[in-house]
């Protein structure tokens, strides 16, 4: 029986694990037969899962590794969410903290680290990146306005606030077109490439569409929250043909799926091995130096989860000028350091926040 | 300024409110923005969210209100959510427990308690659903003998069971056919309308691509797991001209989000208001009878919100013949009652199952 996806769950102290294990592999899966159903004993029996480890941690808890077959699932990340923790999410206390799925579950990045450094020809170093800020109430010209200023001062890439949907003060049409200008402008004028990762969004269908008309009228890059929109969507995109620029995943809302520590999914399950099964190019995630609270260790999976399936990492929130050092220190080359605030409210003005990043990293 | 968007947030004891409310207010809106943007004032200032309202609980927890202006959005939950608890679900305790929306946000079903009724022909009564088990490992011919036991023996409604893809073993379309000759049988022979709710998976362009076959080839139900595949998809299918049949939305995965007691949303949150938003005709979640540890008061919220957008609310696991009494009291006759084993476990069958529901609730 071909079993490769392996479930842990994390039970607090005073819960049964061995019970528990059993209601997950039986209950997720074929649940129970009685005699009318012999004719397919064994093909139900093959859709059932299987505890295959329980062990205690230092803190008391247990941790209960279940066994899925493959088979059960649409090799995506919703079908497979549905079974490994969809009615059993409800069940009380728990929480999954790894997910192990074969090599080829799910899907990779069209383009990913290599892909997204061929388009800027930036082989080696950490990229930099900048967010559009204010987050809202800026025309298309301001937002063309800003990207001048950077693009030109040597930024790599610069994304839409995630927050930014499409309004009438900006619509994302025209927002893009005010932007594409410049990019080329800083191509023709220094030959260099800046991508643009345009926030899509809106209903399933009206969302696929607006990313294939942005990418023929110019997007270079895509942004989506994945977890407010449906994985459904980033797969859908992901393998659109007429889709071919990198797609950068936003966290928002992570923390309602994993910000418990008893309930839900670690940050490492759904930034790291979900984002890097599921076709994401790039993901967003907070980098532990800053405001938010969040665990070096987690992190540290998150960033190597994605690399080993060629999907740049992108700490975000805090990174500013001062902590480089460290930055490249814990994270090596292979990243894209997104700084919003970093960079945007420089005393001097954005181009003096890019300058003095590509400084920092360009020359280290 | 316009600002129908009311969300309640509530944080544990040692929590800073006010601090906490001006970070959400601002910080998952327009943010800050200097003397460059004096041109855009007016505008940004149109953005930015208010506290209107801290108060304490008897646990001494606070509950901060923050109000938005609805034209951040896009009248839809995905952006609702990246906008209210997007970024800022990753920065700690809180747990957002209310959330009032505009009557006109959003979308309302195409059919709901009304519709579905018309359908059955069934104006007033409780009306009955089953699912089939078990929930894996049947084949096509399988699902439609046990529908010819139950739908003969008066069952209103059934449904695939959530975790039940597309598989080799019974791809979707074929027990859609295998179980769409029953019920035109049950139509022909009894003159009752059986409504199925076949469940719809994929990536998202697949799964809408699916809805729409299905519903071509005969479906008269849909089911969705919202939760795993995404808000933007059920939106997609919810306003999809050729999709003119019910949506059941499953809860799965929604203890991810609500389950924790100081993250995530509320259960009510989830499961009632942003469901009545967001299309769906129907919409299942435990009852508070079952095994899985569900709060009556949070039901009961879910029930009613529901059911103010003439949604039908279906509560699942843990109806069986013993407590229809209690339930019928509880509820009263806007229901859909969603007996799993209660039915297809019965000691001398499914069909045996149906009818002592339908006597119990019929002739009540």
């Amino acid at each position: 029986m071909v079993r490769s996806i392996e479930v842990d769950y994390r039970f607090p102290p005073g819960i049964d694990p061995e019970r528990q294990g059993k209601v997950i592999a039986i209950g997720q899966t074929a649940g129970t037969w009685d005699a009318r159903f012999q004719h397919r004993e064994e093909v139900m029996r093959s859709h059932l899962g299987e505890v295959i480890n329980i062990q205690t941690d230092d803190q008391k808890y247990s941790i209960v590794t279940v066994a899925f077959p493959e088979a059960n699932v649409e090799n995506d990340i919703p079908s497979l969410l549905t079974m490994i923790f969809g009615k059993y999410s409800m069940a009380g206390s728990g929480k999954v903290i790894a997910v192990r799925l074969g090599e080829n579950y799910g899907k990779r990045p069209k383009l990913g680290i290599t892909g997204i450094r061929d388009r800027l020809a930036v082989p080696n170093r950490p990229l930099i990146m900048a967010i559009f800020k204010p987050a809202l109430g800026l025309s298309a010209a301001d937002h063309a306005d800003i990207l001048e200023q950077v693009a030109f001062a040597g930024l790599d890439l610069i994304k839409d606030d995630e927050i930014l949907p499409d309004l009438p003060t900006a619509p994302t049409l025209e927002r893009l077109k005010a932007c594409r200008t410049v990019l080329d402008r800083v191509r023709s004028e220094t030959g260099r490439n800046v991508l643009y990762a345009v926030n899509i969004t809106g209903s399933a269908i009206a969302l696929i569409e607006k990313a294939r008309t942005l990418v023929k009228a110019g997007a270079n890059a895509l942004l989506l929250n994945v977890l407010t929109y449906g994985f459904s969507v980033l797969e859908a995109i992901a393998t659109d043909p007429e889709i071919n620029v990198p797609i950068f995943v936003h966290p928002a809302f992570a923390g309602s799926l994993c910000a418990s520590p008893d309930h839900g999914l670690a940050y490492s399950v759904v930034l790291g091995t979900l984002m890097a099964h599921a076709g994401a190019d790039a993901v967003l995630y907070p980098a532990h130096y800053g405001s938010l609270p969040f665990d070096p260790t987690e992190e540290a999976k998150i960033r190597d989860t994605l690399r080993s399936r060629n999907v740049f990492p992108v700490p975000s929130a805090g990174i500013h000028a001062g902590i480089i050092p460290q930055v490249l220190a814990d994270y090596g080359n292979d990243v894209i350091l997104n700084a919003g605030t970093g960079i945007m409210d420089h005393p001097d003005g954005p181009a003096a926040g890019v300058k003095t990043f590509t400084e920092l990293i360009v020359n280290n």
